[in-house]
């Protein structure tokens, strides 16, 4: 498969590795031929080339300089959505970083440019998801492509396509969990004794957290793939912006030891449940007993609750996932493009 | 599509009061049209009738005389093998009850008839998975049909298909967890106080446990379960006989306080993992940490954790199921086959 990726951070390159330098060891993946076309970033330059870019060049290239080379035979400056419209490719990988305060674009116009020439998308962002869902979904059924997107929320664990390939039978009645692995990080750290300051720091330093930590603290992250998860498996209409949202910014040790106290532990609990003819969306810390499931989900762990109509719930929980977990979500979809196309 | 049904006990007319009486609650599986061309119970005799049985009469039946009447038009004599060889159907769907003493049969040799004839098998007995599924793979491979079976292991939450469908670019290096729900909830019950007898009686009482409980509490079922998850998802070549296993028999008042004592849960612990150049399976009862997943998996609920070579350990945890739930397993397959014959 020809493929567009626009982005090309840790997870791009990650899935790069995989599929080149780590190919050895991975056999499931051995039958998936992925040939880039483009990788488009914002801040490192772009790679293009009909005939297909190396992506042994182009890792060499950023582990070297940080950049693409403008010596390169593929180097390009040509844009985003520019590429989107114009390139021929079979999928476009979507890997940039969500923007809330951008209401989910450029992401959303790149996967509507690709969606709208009949092209299928696979989005990382979580913004498409998050922010034009129903109408992103109805121009890959009109055109006939698929739009998918495994990773927006719990990385590569099964989520969007366990519910469309296992519980097909199934309406989705509610939705719950932990969908935030930063915040969660936190609060596990505070459990320790640890401020809410010196445990974002600590979460910094192991990556969990990135440099500006508000968006998950605030719980714009967590209202992102609460939202998200709302849109496809409930055929909700919401944004991350009509999820009322607290996060944990005001959390002291005060709040922990009174939960302790209770034998209780603090969560960031995401919902979404049909209310009054639409979809209630939520974000905010609960206090959780310690013989809940969602007790066990500590550190950069996550889980999904998921109600039926027919089916009791079932939960998909996360241990602590890496980049691999990732990359996985973007590889898995790849799989099932590349099977559903022959 | 039209189908035969092996067995027609609490499953088979679950199943067909869902797709009948109870299908306006449904309306996912409205698109699900299932054609019943026979109905072969060891017990209560047989429907036959290529034109298509009523499974509403069939309820009515047995409802009213716990038997099919040998008067209704379609009434027959035919055993189930007979039947598997002999009829024109699209799917077999075995729902008679595992023998572990007869290795599996007569279900196995049901499912062989089917696939070697080119039909789908939609099997909800362990047996065929547990004790013969290289074969019996190996046979649908070659014919080019489908043996689906995501109900033998945790119902219809998504184990089986949730490995094809969304863990396929991953090789499965380990699977765990507490398959047996009879075993869970008389230790949970124990833990109340309630001696193993006492508790077995409830679980009785409730449904939950068989009128002869023996292969839940010598782990029989468990191992069981274990193999067919070692077969399919690691390429196992066992049986239920090859897995290493104790029950809970032996688990008295004193092991359940020793283990409070030490902060854990006693836990009857499936394992599956590589050694040796084969598949070491084991059953038996663990003591789990207070803060495990485990742990939270309390009464009828069900847990397995996958590992993998790609992506970090996923857990699908059940919480209480229901006869719908095994249903639904079964209801899955059954939509699953329906699109890829359309």
């Amino acid at each position: 498969m020809k493929a567009l990726f626009i982005g090309f951070g840790n997870v791009g390159r990650k899935i790069a590795s995989i599929l080149t330098r780590e190919r050895d060891r991975f056999p499931h993946l051995w039958d998936l031929e992925i040939e880039p076309v483009g990788i488009v970033t914002r801040s490192r330059g772009s790679l293009v080339d009909a005939e297909g870019v190396s992506f042994n060049e182009a890792l060499s290239m950023i582990e070297g300089n940080g950049k693409f080379d403008m010596n390169s035979r593929s180097f390009s400056q040509t844009g985003a959505l520019e590429a989107a419209q114009n390139l021929e490719y079979d999928v476009l990988v979507e890997l940039s970083t969500l923007s809330i305060e951008r209401k989910g674009e450029p992401a959303v116009s790149h996967v509507r440019t690709a969606l709208s020439r009949g092209k299928n998308v696979i989005s990382a962002n979580k913004g498409p998801v998050a922010f034009g869902y129903a109408e992103l979904a109805e121009i890959a059924s009109e055109k006939d492509c698929r739009f998918l997107h495994e990773t927006v929320v719990m990385d590569g664990a099964p989520v969007f396509n366990l519910a469309r390939c296992t519980l097909k039978g199934c309406t989705v009645t509610g939705i719950e969990g932990i969908f935030n692995s930063t915040t969660n990080f936190v609060l596990t750290k505070m459990e320790q004794g640890v401020s809410l300051e010196e445990a974002v720091k600590e979460a910094q330093r192991l990556g969990v957290a990135e440099a500006d930590p508000s968006h998950d603290l605030e719980g714009w992250d967590a209202a992102a793939k609460t939202a998200a998860l709302a849109n496809v498996l409930m055929g909700a209409r919401i944004t991350p912006y009509d999820v009322i949202r607290t996060g944990i910014t005001e959390v002291t040790q005060e709040h922990i030891a009174k939960a302790r106290a209770n034998g209780s532990y603090l969560k960031l609990i995401c919902r979404a449940k049909p209310e009054g003819g639409g979809i209630k969306a939520t974000v905010g810390v609960e206090e959780v007993p310690d013989t809940h499931h969602y007790a066990a989900v500590t550190g950069g762990g996550a889980v999904l609750r998921i109600e039926t109509d027919l089916m009791g719930p079932v939960l998909v929980t996360q241990e602590d996932p890496t980049l691999y977990d990732t990359a996985y979500g973007v590889l898995d979809d790849l799989l099932t493009l590349q099977r559903s196309m022959s």
